[in-house]
Parts: C-alpha cells; sequence; structure tokens
C-alpha cells in the first residue's frame, strides 16, 4: 500500500522518496511506504487553507458541528483496523488504545458542541450613545475572530488525541480555522486512515476544499516550510523542548510573526510532606509508581521529579516505591529515538557521583526498558540544572531535603512545568501554603493530594505553563478553552443592522 | 531641578550622566536636569517588582483600587503644573491636554473598579465526580493569575493616557502585576510628575514596596536591559515599528520568551464608497480633513491612505479636501525625529514620479510642519509597497481606483492596521460587503460611516491588529479587556476549601 499526501480534496504524491512506519516491538519497517510532501505540495496545501478560511470562517456553528461529528463518527467506524495500525506503530495495549480513541472522539463531539454555543466567541456589546457630550459614541460590538490556517504537529505518545484529528485540529476546526497536520514520522499509517476520515467527512458535509491537509515528510525541513509559509496564521506544536523552540524562533523570526504554541517538556513535580507520607506509605507508593510508569511513562504529565524530606518515613516509601517498580513490567517505548534517550539519561545518572539509582534492571529488548529511580541530597539538585531537566520515560529522581526551606529552595529553582502536586494532610497546610506560593508561578496546574497524570477535558483545565513546558504560558492546549489560541479581537464600529451576519 | 530616578519607595540617582527634555517650540533644551537609570539601577527596579509581585498579587481587589483611584486624584490635585509642563514638553494645546488627562484619570478608575469586580479572572469550575466510572473526577479551578513584574515604555504622542499611568500600566496594577516604566525621552518631566504621585499613592494606600518604579534612559540601551531580565515576565510598548519591533526579537531571543507587545505603526485606511461622497462631499471632507489633522495628524489612528473611485465625485471631494487642509494650521510635532521623519517623508512623496502632492505649503518653526495630501492610482500604489507605510503626521493618501476590483486589490494588498473604515450609503452594502470581509483580515477594528481617530473606553474595544500594527494581534491595548494581557490562566485540582483565598 502507498499512501499520499492529502491536500484538499486530492490525494498527492509527487516526491519520489519514501516514507516508512517502524515497528517498536521488532524495530522492522512496516510494510506500507508513505511519500513525503515536496514544496510545491506544502505550499499548495497552505494555499488552498487560505481559500478555504475565507469560505470555512463563514459557514455555520450547526454545519461545523456537523463536520466534526462526521470525523468522530468516522474514527469509530474504523473500528479494529485502527486499533491494530495503532499498536503496530506504538507497541502500546490496545485497553490504552482505546482509552484514546475514546477521548479523541469525545473531544472531537465537545469542540462539536463549541461550535455550535459559540461561547468561544466571547461577543460584547456597548450601545451607541449619539447624545453623550462632548462626543457622541458609536455602537461597538465585538467578537473574537478565527485566526487564519492553523499548522499542526502532532505527537509522538498521542497518535489520536493529540495528532490527525486531536485537540488541537478539533478546536481549530470548531472555530472556522482550516487545519494542515504535518504527519509524525512514528505513526504514518494511523495518521493516514483518520486523514482520510476527515478528507471524507469534510466532503461529506459539505465543506470547502482545503478545510484540512495532512502533509507527510521531514519533521524540520517540512515543518520550516509549513511555518515559514506567509499565509500561515499559528502553529501548534506537541513534542520535545528542541523541536518546539525550533519551530517557535521560526514562527518569531518571520517578517510578520504568528504564535506558535509549542508543548515541550515538563517534570511535573511532586512535594511529599512527611504527615501524608506517614498516613498510608503503601498506597501513597503505589499510586506515585502506577503515574510514573503508565504507558511507560510516556505522558508529559509524567512526575519526573519527587521532593521528600530525607527522614524515616521517606525512606519507607523509598522502599514501597522500588517494591512496586520492580512488580512493574518493563516499559515498550514508541520509538528508537526516546528508547536511546531514556537509556542515554538513565546512564548518565549511573555514572553521576551524586546520584544514587536505588531502582533499575536490565532489559532485553531495544525498546524495552526498566522503570527507574534514583536519589540525590538537595544541595546537589541545586548545584546541577541537568538534573532538572525531563526524562522522557518510566523515570523518577527523588529529591531529599534536610529542611522545609531546603525544599522551598527546590520549588524556588524549579524551570516552568505543566503540573506541580503537593501531598499533604490537613495537619500540614501552614507548610504546603508557601510551598503552593511558589508552584503558581511555576506550573499551569497545581494538584493536592493527587497524581499529574489524567488530563481531563473540560472547562476549568489549563494544560499549559511556563517555559519550557510551553512557549506561551497563556494558553490551554486541552478543555474547551484551547479554542482561544486560534482566536483573535475585532470589533465593528457603527454597523448598520444585518450588515455581517456571522460574527 | 534634578530629578532622579523611582525605585519602589526610593529615589535613587547613580549615574554621572544627564539628560534633558527639549521643548519643540523653541527647540531648546527645558531647564530640569534627569538622570539616567545605571544597569545596576535596572536590576535593582526588576527584583523590587518581582518581590512586590509575591505580595502585590495578594493584595485585594478592593486595596489595588484604592491605590489605582489615589493615583487618579494625585493626578488631577497637580493641577496646572502638570498641564503646564505637558505644554512645555509637547507643545500641545491645552485643550487637548485636559481631554488626555480626563482620559487617563477615568482610565484609571475604570481599572480599579476592574479590580473590585475580577471579572477578569475568568473563573470556571468542574465539581468533583468521585463515583464516576471508570475514573472519577477531581474538583477543577480555573483562574486567571497575574503573570509577573511588567515593563511599559509609554508613547511619544501620549504623555499621560499611554505613558506612566497610562492603560497599559493602569491595567497590570488593576490585576496584581507590579510596573517599571521607562520614561519617554521627550516628556521626561511629565513622567517624574506623574512617577511621584504613583509612588506616594503606594505609600499612602500600602502598597509593597516595588510595586512601581520609573526609570529614565536611552529607550534601546535601558529599554534592552529592562526587557532581557530574567525576572521581567511581559512588555508594554507604544511607538515606532523600529522601536517595537526590536524589543519583540529581544523578548522572543531569550532563554525564556516573553509576551511583548508592541503597538506600532498603522495607516488606518478609509475607503469612501461613491453615494457616500456624493451624498455631501462638504461635511465628509471637513471630517476626514480633521481626523487627518487632528492633535497634528500624531495619533496611531490617523487616516494616512483614503481610497476611492477615480471619478467626477471623488474630484469634488479631493478639492473640497484641499480647502479643508489650507483653513488648518500648520501642526507643530512633538519632536525633532517625528518632525524631520515628516519633512523626509513629505520631500519622498514630492521627487515621487507616480504620487502628487495636491496639498502642502511651506512652513516656517522647525517643528511646525504643514498637512499634505498626495493622490496616487491604485496601480502605482500596488507596485509600491513603500507607498503603504505610515508617514506619522498630517497627511494622507489618495488611492484612485479605476473600478471596485482595484479597490479590492488595494485592501487585499495592504499590511496590518489598527483599523480601517468604510463610508457607504445604504444601497452600497453589495459593494461594501467583500470589501469589508477582507479588511476584517486586516484590522483590529472596522468602521462603518466614522473616522479612525477617537479610540472609545469601553469593553468593546480592540485597539490592535495584525502585525505590524501590533506583534500580537490576540489582544487589545484600550478598553477593559486590557488586562489580558498580563495575566495567564492556572487551574487548581482538589484544592480542600479555604487552602488558597485568593485566586
Amino acid at each position: 500500500m502507498i499512501t499520499n499526501n492529502i491536500i484538499g480534496f486530492q490525494l498527492s504524491a509527487k516526491s519520489s522518496e519514501r516514507l516508512f512506519s517502524v515497528n517498536p516491538m521488532t524495530l522492522e519497517n512496516l510494510e506500507e511506504t508513505f511519500i513525503p510532501a515536496t514544496e510545491a505540495e506544502v505550499n499548495l496545501a497552505v494555499e488552498k487553507a487560505f481559500k478555504a478560511w475565507r469560505l470555512y470562517r463563514n459557514v455555520s456553528g450547526e454545519e461545523r458541528a456537523a463536520f466534526l461529528n462526521e470525523i468522530a463518527k468516522g474514527i469509530e467506524a474504523l473500528g479494529d483496523m485502527l486499533v491494530q495500525r495503532m499498536k503496530l506503530e506504538t507497541g502500546y495495549p490496545e485497553a490504552r488504545i482505546l482509552v484514546e480513541r475514546n477521548r479523541t472522539v469525545a473531544q472531537l463531539r465537545m469542540f462539536a458542541e463549541e461550535a455550535v454555543q459559540e461561547q468561544w466567541k466571547e461577543i460584547s456589546f456597548d450601545a451607541a450613545l449619539p447624545d453623550r457630550k462632548p462626543t457622541p459614541r458609536p455602537s461597538l460590538r465585538k467578537t473574537m475572530f478565527p485566526i487564519g490556517p492553523v499548522v499542526v504537529f502532532g505527537a509522538s505518545n498521542f497518535p489520536l488525541a493529540y495528532s490527525t484529528a486531536g485537540g488541537d485540529v478539533a478546536s481549530a476546526l470548531a472555530v472556522g480555522c482550516p487545519v494542515i497536520v504535518k504527519a509524525h514520522d512514528s505513526h504514518l499509517g494511523t495518521n493516514a486512515l483518520v486523514a482520510e476520515v476527515i478528507m471524507q467527512a469534510a466532503q461529506k458535509t459539505g465543506m470547502p476544499d482545503g478545510v484540512f491537509s495532512s502533509l507527510n515528510g521531514d519533521g524540520l525541513a517540512t515543518g520550516k516550510l509549513l511555518v515559514q509559509h506567509p499565509r500561515t496564521a499559528a502553529v501548534g506544536f506537541t513534542g520535545s523542548q528542541r523541536g518546539g523552540r525550533a519551530l517557535f524562533d521560526l514562527g518569531q523570526q518571520r517578517e510578520i510573526p504568528i504564535p506558535v504554541f509549542s508543548e515541550m517538556g515538563s517534570v511535573n513535580p511532586i512535594f511529599l510532606l512527611p504527615e501524608k507520607i506517614k498516613e498510608d506509605t503503601n498506597a501513597l507508593a503505589a499510586q506515585l509508581a502506577g503515574s510514573m510508569t503508565l504507558s511507560g511513562g510516556q505522558f508529559c504529565t509524567q512526575p519526573g521529579i519527587l521532593v521528600a524530606l530525607n527522614d524515616d518515613r521517606t525512606d519507607a516509601l523509598k522502599l514501597a516505591l522500588c517494591e512496586k517498580l520492580n512488580a512493574a513490567d518493563d516499559a515498550l517505548l514508541l520509538n528508537q529515538g526516546i528508547s536511546k534517550s531514556y537509556r542515554n539519561g538513565i546512564a548518565e545518572i549511573k555514572n553521576s557521583l551524586d546520584v544514587k539509582l536505588i531502582f533499575h534492571r536490565e532489559s532485553g529488548r531495544d525498546n524495552a526498558v526498566s522503570p527507574a529511580l534514583a536519589v540525590v541530597q538537595a544541595q546537589q539538585f541545586l548545584a546541577n540544572p541537568k538534573l532538572h531537566r525531563e526524562i522522557f520515560g518510566p523515570f523518577s529522581l527523588l529529591v531529599l531535603c534536610q529542611s522545609y526551606k531546603e525544599m522551598s529552595q527546590i520549588a524556588e529553582a524549579l524551570e516552568g512545568q505543566l503540573t506541580a502536586a503537593v501531598f499533604m494532610q490537613e495537619v500540614e497546610r501552614a507548610t504546603a501554603l508557601p510551598l503552593i506560593e511558589v508552584l503558581i508561578e511555576k506550573a499551569g496546574r497545581i494538584i493536592v493530594n493527587g497524581v499529574p497524570t489524567g488530563v481531563e477535558v473540560c472547562d476549568s483545565m489549563t494544560h499549559g505553563g511556563p517555559y519550557p513546558a510551553t512557549t506561551d504560558n497563556r494558553f490551554t492546549a486541552v478543555g474547551t478553552h484551547a479554542t482561544q489560541r486560534w482566536l483573535r479581537p475585532v470589533t465593528f464600529q457603527n454597523f448598520p443592522d444585518g450588515l455581517l451576519i456571522n460574527t
């Protein structure tokens, strides 16, 4: 099977080059071949998206909702074919894939509802005051307006929920922005199946040609063409800090800068106060180990740093954590890049004089890795900023503090995060509060007595946070407010009734 | 009189260098001397602002409102001293100064009300669902949170309303962000008077030391230190495209990029449809000439481009416009930089083969310039992007079109704008609508049958627009929503009652 690029309602395959997906379990190329987009194809996709924008933004909310609901239905109709393909490309267990598929179609339906309700328009109105002295006031009506063609770079770890028909795409389509998806190299086949569903849904529901395109190609080269195209209005990216920053820089260096929403690394620190550790050490260890190793630790909200006092209670927790990790399976990582980074990260920890690897075991297959836990003293952690960075996968670093003051110093020293959590007993409020005051400066979501994995899709979610968690901490990538990234305000002054119907 | 920098509650004068304001009427230095901030003083101001942020963000809305209201009262109490100083530094007539002062204190009081009402918090709440299957939902509460210390670069043309206690400053202070103002070189004395009022108001109402600082200094060198300081969280700027872009680039190139809201140039095109011109040519000419020359044409919403069909009606309008301009006084521009740019711009127009200067007269004093009107054919305009750029001052370029199609081509070719306007008769809806559809892509505010000058301060104002009008078209610099630039969302998950009171 050869799979083409999808440019609006056309399949397109101009390049003679070929791409392949890799099976993470066998490390062999999968059979299907994929054709990367040429520069001309990239340009065509963006030009089509621009033309589509002029029509699509005037399509009614009900019609856009029908389009999004049709995509959801189409993804469900792919049934086991999609599940099996995603399994081949990710190595995820079926249960994990089904959860992600459910979330993806639920998100599409939620944004369909948003398209109809139109609360994202945030309409405000100031009536004319013709008799006001010294100057009359004209009528002013303000509404949010779709920003234009949006380019989305999907995430390796969420082929459905953060990729081809994921939250970025659904939220942009809901508010009237056409989308061009750059398919992730790791799951070209999953992308192809979903992209075809979107194309067919667009045709079936009468959307304009160009409202959606899907392009294969090298992340950096194709990405650069997409971000630099003068008709591109905004960019969504989920992935590494290196990649996200590179795209952000390209976006800001343009003659006309554009917003680039890169969601990047995060170590999601968890501060463990002693009375809470004591309460039920074993259950806490199980909860933490579960969050560390869920989906092979390949969640952007995986807790990479634990912070606790250096005392007997923490010693007990350490032992219990090692037991839980010992009972956990090896994690099959998504691709060779990720498993190589993980192995290198663990090797560096092993060779470090300051850090002690207290749980790790040898693992067999190339992409299968052992969960790992390491321990470091607070002062060593503070002296070595490299330890503050993410090792993507099922690893956490436990930072041992001599005092609450050191705990606060750790909080102060951390980079920006998607989340930060505090485990505390009621009696520990006075200790927790100053810690939380610092964590608010560092993270988009602050959690009490809960692990960071499990990102609720709702109005009140903030999936975002200060750099390097994201390149723009004023927005969320998950939940209904994700639409705000693709909008800008426009005011209509002194407009006669009925001149503009759809704004 | 020697005026120092104000750093929190301290006056500070470490530098041996001296700065002066220039009287635009005489081109001579005014008597007072001003001391620029050293690098150490810049750092101190930002560090103090950071420390103040941790206290100020927890100050109640009522207390912040008392602070803002006290500033408004203090500005009024300066009375004629402030008016006379501003007159010396701007050459503005007293009536113009009083209007700006009224707007400034009204803005402060509006943002005081915002501080109390707290609608900018945009609080949303999703209650816990402990019995949900397969996983329970934790409670989630989302609120907007002040982003941190804000640096404001005031505007040459609005020493009060867009500078020391202007909209950027008042909106940031209202939501809990400390502010450091870089005083504009053109009105150091006006800045000093207002800055002292703010310092005293902060002391009187018990605000934390560092909530406000005012620094003198070279725009680029001092500006660079301020924007690059790691504790600076956001920047507001109003001025030239060169300056605004330079600060934007500095902000984006930081290790941790920050939002830089530069409001820059705009030609605020006005499209004049023939039936409307015919209706009352003389009144229309008076309205246009008034908007062109108001405050010496030194408004960011001054209409620099007029677009009309090349026909008898436009000929009549042209004549009427020249008559109105002939009756208008010369404009005294704010400083030598502005008058030099204006004179150069007019000289280039004079020397151009394509453009015909149809109104201009010789003017005497250095900073006093004649209003000017030039005419160009649409195809020549399209071929020469230089003509699309702003000549700051009382100048407009009339673009003559052979057809409505050419009019649309002009709209398509324009850069981003703060505003765009269409003058039309009811019978011209069908002609206006496609034009408006293009103008929405280009501007933050679209006006029917009105001039762009006169920016209403209210909920529904958008004072912003696509680049190069601003560096971030997703926000407004005027009106209640101006607060949104200084906020980011934070979600509190599973928080026990009463743990965080003020969020």
